[in-house]
């Protein structure tokens, strides 16, 4: 099992601190270029932590429960689980704050063991938030402790066990606290793969990937996280609740589909069962270019409802695509570098051929040139870099943030020109706004924007301002608050324009039923 | 628009009474071979109804939101609503049994109407039965109505149009009370398919699909209608809901899946929106013969952990192989049929033979034997009239009925053994029990089962000992109570043992949240 990454990443950066570099200096030209002069702009030392507002009688049961060593409140622990990685959670980081660090970090080892944590918390009136990767991008792990007696932070470390595999069904039964990498390895062993590449992979865990709906990187080919997910054993304040007696049913509505995407907030899931496939022989990425970003986006709803998806397909925009095609002597060059698409085939060598020969036929008919393997190649080596280079530039006074949604093919081009348009407006045309389709299906897509601006001196402000404007615009145009990224608190205020009063109605009855005492995430997800 | 069946099902009997006939002399032949001389069992003459609960006062209300024309309680209407077309719904209605008819029946032609008609029924405490094709075999229809002021039936054979059509996206929206061939008709006005073809196709209707998760007979090509659904709009007591924001998103659970399998108990389908495709050029449908009915099963599972699955794909076991090629003179041959297997290919003529050509070379490779298109033009003539046979065997004197069920590959056989003991325990030796694949995943596959036996002079009390005894032993081996036909009234007392006593509770709960008065469809689908 190769596993050597960190096991936790500091809350003021992504990662791996080995991995983390200063903005090199021709990058650093390209931005001054775009931005002006940069500033340094170094966090501060790590702060203490305000002391653990849970006193000792009360942590005694969960030590004899768990065991002295899995329940921590040192402050490296705390600091260790305190908030996510969005830009805002790092921005906040930076300044010194870390008020909403958990009072205590338990490691439960066992099903059993996060329910007698469960059983604790709502005696106590203890909010509990469960913690996998901590790679939460939209305040997932900033619960509401106002009203509690304390707030816990339930990390799933401890549970990494491949439980099962049936080669036969091919399906694993994997527990939460695998990373992708751990659970990929696990899976190698047996000859099999998930297939699920998130950026947050390296991180992020198979329980995350099922509370939130992850959407990976190979999406065209392996479907996204709710969709490889066929069996959950959730533990609530109620009780165990085990679902999937099938791989689809008509036994009333799909309950599998209430705790996926359910953020903790229901129950903790402490097994998944997901679909499995054989680890692929070849894996072969291309690019393509495009002349716009229209042409390119009108050819994958080609291949999407043709039935002929690769295991990977992006586009990258114009300004996306000139950015990550620039060298310093390119600046300048007054042809356009059009929008680039990568494609990527995984599987046996017979079938990566033969779906390669047909998309790149049917590519080649809509006006896409082939540009091999060398940008296919690239992207896939960088895949998982960007967060942080998102450091190196908040290092440097340059705001980056990321934030996404999906709509109907018919709405992707009024989607897109909208929230750019905010965006802009937000943030000044000095802004750069980036974006890439990353996820496609056969009635439409999703739209990933990446935004880059010079920090204003109070940048948290900033980027809330851009991104209510943005998330505006994306509700005013029907369109999805998140495509992938989850409700968290940040996109909670818009959830019930998207799903209705009586949508946020059904959350909350659902939250009542199954955790009474409000113990579970509290303030995340539910209106 | 082709619409020639009749809009209303007699119910003693399935369908179009110019397409039922007595059993031909050939077939009585073979079955009386296989249980001994047969008895004529004439249904008795249609009986007067009892009085319609509900009196005038409050039906004036409706009157005046409808149109009189519009709230019918004349026995005709309220006979030919009263429940649906399982065995025993027919086994009562031919005992002269109408006692679960409605007290009235109205025809909402909006959804404001239909809004209407559910404050009044909250505001009254009247039960209301959503009705679309009627063709429920899982009690669907058959609310409770004690405690109820009394009980409607809220038939939508009114709300027949197609909404919206969105070329690009390839998605319509359609009305819930159109019939399967109805739908299909104004789609391929716009040379659009849906590609839903259960084999109550004639009659059931696109709400009543959505609120079954119903899944057809090319669900391989096309999908479950569940994944066919990305919109929907309901009318439910506490208001309007609409959901579907997105191809797919991560902004909390989906809930569109709630609604889904919800059999009108937490609200009325008013509006579905679904993913459509093109009118198929070409249809080929052949058939294969097997030695075994495991390397038939393990042949469709291969296909569909290799993503190579034909449009359609069944399987019969070798007594269902048997009894379909069964001709009067081959009774007595002593070679074995083996299982047949059918194949269906639907697409443009290009993609139908790549994949013929490419499934071909596998099942080749597999074991099996291609026998041409006969037996597959054959299957697909005749895929809707199992039912009518049905009510010809009934009229003699033999029990017929189905079930269905799902599992992972890897407990299929162990679930058809069990399943199979369990109804020749019940049923006593004599009885034939015949099983076919019909809908296959990468992880597993569905099992339908057709029984036929000697009727017992109880024959709903010989039938419902079967089903139970089945029901156990599909439950016990932790299949799935119902694969495409829904939990109805019929399948409750198993319910919770597949989703948990957590997973009753919920859905009462969402129960409870969206209909507080508890009027829609009572005592259906709900633990």
């Amino acid at each position: 099992m190769t596993h050597t990454l960190p096991s936790e990443m500091h809350p003021q950066r992504w990662g791996d601190p080995a991995r983390a570099a200063a903005l090199p200096d021709a990058a650093r030209g390209l931005v001054e270029l775009a931005f002006g002069p940069l500033t340094e702009r170094p966090a501060v030392a790590d702060v203490a932590l305000p002391a653990s507002g849970l006193d000792d009688v009360l942590l005694d049961a969960l030590r004899h429960a768990l065991g002295a060593e899995h329940v921590r409140t040192d402050d490296d622990s705390r600091r260790l689980r305190t908030r996510g990685k969005s830009t805002p959670d790092l921005l906040r980081a930076r300044a010194g704050d870390l008020g909403e660090a958990p009072d205590a970090v338990v490691r439960p080892g066992t099903h059993d063991e996060v329910a007698a944590v469960l059983a604790w918390a709502a005696e106590h009136h203890v909010a509990v938030v469960p913690f996998g990767g901590g790679t939460s991008v939209t305040g997932g792990l900033a619960a509401r402790r106002d009203g509690y007696a304390g707030l816990v932070s339930l990390d799933l470390v401890r549970m990494k066990r491949l439980v099962a595999v049936d080669h036969v069904s091919m399906t694993a039964t994997l527990e939460p606290g695998l990373r992708g990498p751990e659970a990929e390895a696990l899976l190698a062993a047996e000859g099999l793969t998930l297939g699920h590449f998130p950026q947050s992979f390296e991180y992020a865990t198979i329980g995350g990937f099922a509370a939130t709906r992850s959407s990976g990187q190979s999406s065209a080919g392996y479907g996204r996280f709710d969709a490889l997910v066929v069996g959950l054993r959730v533990a609530t304040p109620r009780g165990e609740w085990v679902l999937g007696s099938s791989p689809a049913n008509a036994a009333g509505p799909d309950l599998r589909q209430l705790v996926l995407g359910s953020e903790g907030a229901f129950g903790v899931i402490t097994e998944v069962t997901v679909r499995v496939r054989r680890v692929p022989a070849v894996k072969v990425y291309e690019g393509w270019r495009w002349p716009s970003f229209d042409a390119g986006a009108d050819a994958m709803r080609t291949l999407a409802q043709a039935g002929l998806l690769p295991t990977v397909i992006r586009l990258s925009d114009d300004n996306e695509t000139a950015i990550n095609l620039a060298k310093p002597d390119a600046i300048g060059a007054d042809s356009a570098p059009g929008c680039l698409m990568i494609t990527g085939y995984e599987g046996d060598a017979a079938a990566v051929e033969a779906k390669r020969v047909a998309v790149t036929a049917a590519l080649e008919g809509l006006g896409g040139r082939c540009l091999g393997t060398e940008p296919g190649e690239a992207w896939a080596h960088g895949r998982f870099d960007a967060p942080y280079l998102r450091d190196s530039m908040l290092d440097v006074g340059v705001l980056v943030e990321t934030m996404e949604t999906a709509t109907w093919w018919s709405n992707r081009a009024r989607l897109y020109a909208d929230v750019k348009a905010a965006l802009a407006a937000s943030l000044g045309d000095g802004a750069m706004v980036l974006c890439h389709v990353s996820h496609v299906y056969e009635t439409g897509c999703s739209l990933y924007f990446t935004v880059a601006a010079k920090a204003a001196p109070d940048t948290l402000e900033q980027w809330l301002a851009a991104k209510a404007a943005a998330s505006d615009a994306i509700t005013a145009a029907g369109a999805t608050i998140t495509h992938h990224h989850a409700v968290g608190t940040d996109h909670k205020p818009w959830l019930s324009r998207e799903i209705g009063e009586l949508g946020a109605s059904v959350l909350r009855a659902v939250k009542a039923d199954l955790d009474p005492t409000g113990v579970l995430n509290p303030g995340v997800l539910i209106p």
